[in-house]
């Protein structure tokens, strides 16, 4: 079948976790993606890894998660052969995406007004930490420092805790989605105009945008949250909103009800709280309350007694039950493919389903320059010449 | 200046948060976004607040918070009127987004094959919980519930923590990024081919998507990630990488080289844990020992001294905190808006900078059925056509 990005071509600076994982999802959906990387040791984030865990022994799993569905080009960009290739490239491209800090690449000959002169039509996306400007753009731009300055770690855990980050990246993510959300916007202005342009993503910007609804409350009213003593899951929220142990683990009883849920408990004193005022006031009172009865039975007991009163609950699982999920299974949510030195690497799978133009993964994540060749040919580059960059150490 | 998605008609279906949000970054570039509202009570969030709060008194925060650059139009859509006026709407929209239960749309006449029969260009995306069929289809799929499935809980917080939720919503706000990826990119395709087509998202593999890299170690290691005693950041970090308690509050000491940390914080015998492997195998006793430093001095003292080095720390700020930051002041972070009953209303800026089509909000996020005479207009209706619809309780 078709792909809805194919003939897209995407000219890929980026490193680490944001930009990479925006220019896959464009990869995902048949965007050729090159990703341009320093010649030896490649993104530097084919050296991170987490728990010691190498896959295959080799290669890291975080590279591994945001750079199937692109082919790899390694340069040393210093030198002015490598430059012209950049330049032929850039002839030819749509899309240039890049994440370094401001300055760097305009400093390497490849800022949007250099590239703008080779190709008017190309779209330039530049992402940073917190702009191109102003007081914190010398400053690194790392996940966890965007969610505490966001206001988002004081949403999170309990009152008696510190503020309390999310355990994965954010603010990266949202930043990935945010590339695509303005390249893709940017490609359809062209098609109706002819006209390129620069974007400017940063993931401070981002992370204060996830929480365009806790901002609404505290900017208009004055009135921070306040996390609540117990496991209420959200500050604003009521009980019975949260995580619950179990008699063997621990699930999550979201906005239910109260009397189904004094019903199904067996605790009909629950009912004297059933006022959205006291749900609130009284939320972490409420939480024990609640706590005492489920801690009694077992998450399979209470799933089956709650799921036939068409309560909002669910499981809680970790990352290996997450994949043995029946609805995982049905929705083919994780996959696997073959990689050359890691062998076979299993992932988590394209998350829009099209019906005409479905995604795919194509490509393994590439070795450091594992395309140098395949890309100079097609830029008319000759054997000999591929063969002369080699020898100059350009490529 | 242009806008990029100018000309782009978006009939929305769509309530609560993670639809609305999606078509609001639509609008915010241009889209003409119509929402379809229940006539009488409109969109359920327009009854959803926090902290007891409502906007000038009226107006909730989490609706105004995700339908800025929309118009109105509420019908009684089981009447036959209501379906001519969406059949009418379908023949010229582009775009078509909906998050009700599976089947839901199909049994009001305005399923995906139902309206492409009227309009084959149309591009229609559903979105749901946990995907349109499977074991979990009938399952409510509301943020807190797929949060725990995911496995998103047990990355957060600490070892002796019950799992965790985010403080926010993130599957709803994820589920919004890729309904926006997904429309964009069919979008684009269109415009090459002139062939519309049918998305599905589901917020439980959006989730999933969000933790690629978490799930690259676990189902290729086997190995769970175990959350720390101490307050590091990511289950799967070594030490410095967390939030600590100064003197006058919290800071947050990201990826830092342990000598340049060891001196700022005058503690050389921090240098006895510079191996990567103890950083890892010792974190919490590392983390201990640089928070009875840290609590020593305020956060002001420490962000000079170590902004100095280089070193990547930040403030941990609040959301009142985050409004008056020197960084938000420059980006223009948030920006006020007039509400013709809510007076002005305070709210986060759009994200993307674009050189040539800057995003706008142009209109405040609709009262119930604001736009139906406008709607109706532009669709060729008679105002005493209007009028009689009206009369019988269409509009």
């Amino acid at each position: 079948m078709e792909k809805a990005l194919k003939g897209v071509k995407v000219l890929d600076f980026t490193h680490l976790l944001q930009g990479p994982f925006a220019t896959q999802m464009l990869g995902d959906l048949g965007a050729d993606v090159i990703k341009v990387e320093r010649k030896g040791s490649g993104d530097s984030y084919r050296a991170w890894s987490f728990l010691k865990y190498w896959v295959g022994g080799t290669e890291s799993p975080c590279y591994l998660a945001f750079n199937r569905n692109k082919r790899s080009l390694a340069l040393d960009l210093k030198l002015s052969e490598a430059k012209e290739i950049i330049y032929k490239l850039a002839e030819e491209c749509d899309i240039v995406v890049e994440n370094f800090r401001p300055g760097v690449m305009a400093k390497l000959g490849f800022g949007y007004d250099d590239l703008k002169k080779i190709n008017p039509r190309i779209i330039y996306c530049s992402s940073t930490g917190y702009g191109q400007d102003g007081p914190y753009a010398e400053r690194p731009g790392q996940d966890l420092m965007i969610q505490s300055l966001s206001g988002l770690t004081t949403l999170t855990g309990r009152k008696d805790a510190p503020p309390t980050p999310l355990g994965t990246g954010i603010a990266d993510q949202l930043g990935a989605y945010n590339i695509v959300y303005g390249l893709l916007s940017a490609l359809y202005y062209r098609e109706k105009t002819g006209k390129g342009q620069k974007l400017e993503i940063n993931l401070y910007q981002c992370l204060l945008t996830h929480q365009l609804q806790e901002f609404a409350v505290t900017l208009n009213s004055g009135k921070l949250f306040e996390r609540p003593e117990s496991g209420i899951a959200h500050p604003g929220q009521s009980a019975p909103f949260g995580i619950y142990q179990t008699a063997d683990g621990y699930m999550c009883i979201s906005v239910n009800p109260i009397p189904v849920l004094a019903e199904v408990l067996g605790d009909e004193g629950l009912n004297d709280f059933n006022e959205p005022q006291i749900l609130y006031d009284k939320r972490d009172e409420v939480f024990y309350r609640i706590q005492a009865s489920v801690i009694k039975q077992t998450t399979g007991y209470w799933m089956e007694k709650m799921l036939e009163r068409d309560m909002w609950v669910s499981e809680v699982k970790n990352h290996l039950e997450a994949e043995q999920d029946p609805q995982a299974i049905h929705l083919q949510a994780f996959t696997t493919y073959e990689h050359p030195t890691a062998g076979p690497v299993r992932t988590v799978n394209i998350p829009v389903k099209f019906s005409e133009t479905p995604g795919e993964i194509l490509r393994h994540p590439p070795l450091i320059g594992e395309h140098n060749q395949e890309i100079l040919r097609e830029l008319g580059y000759s054997e000999d010449r591929i063969g002369s960059l080699g020898d100059k150490g350009v490529i």
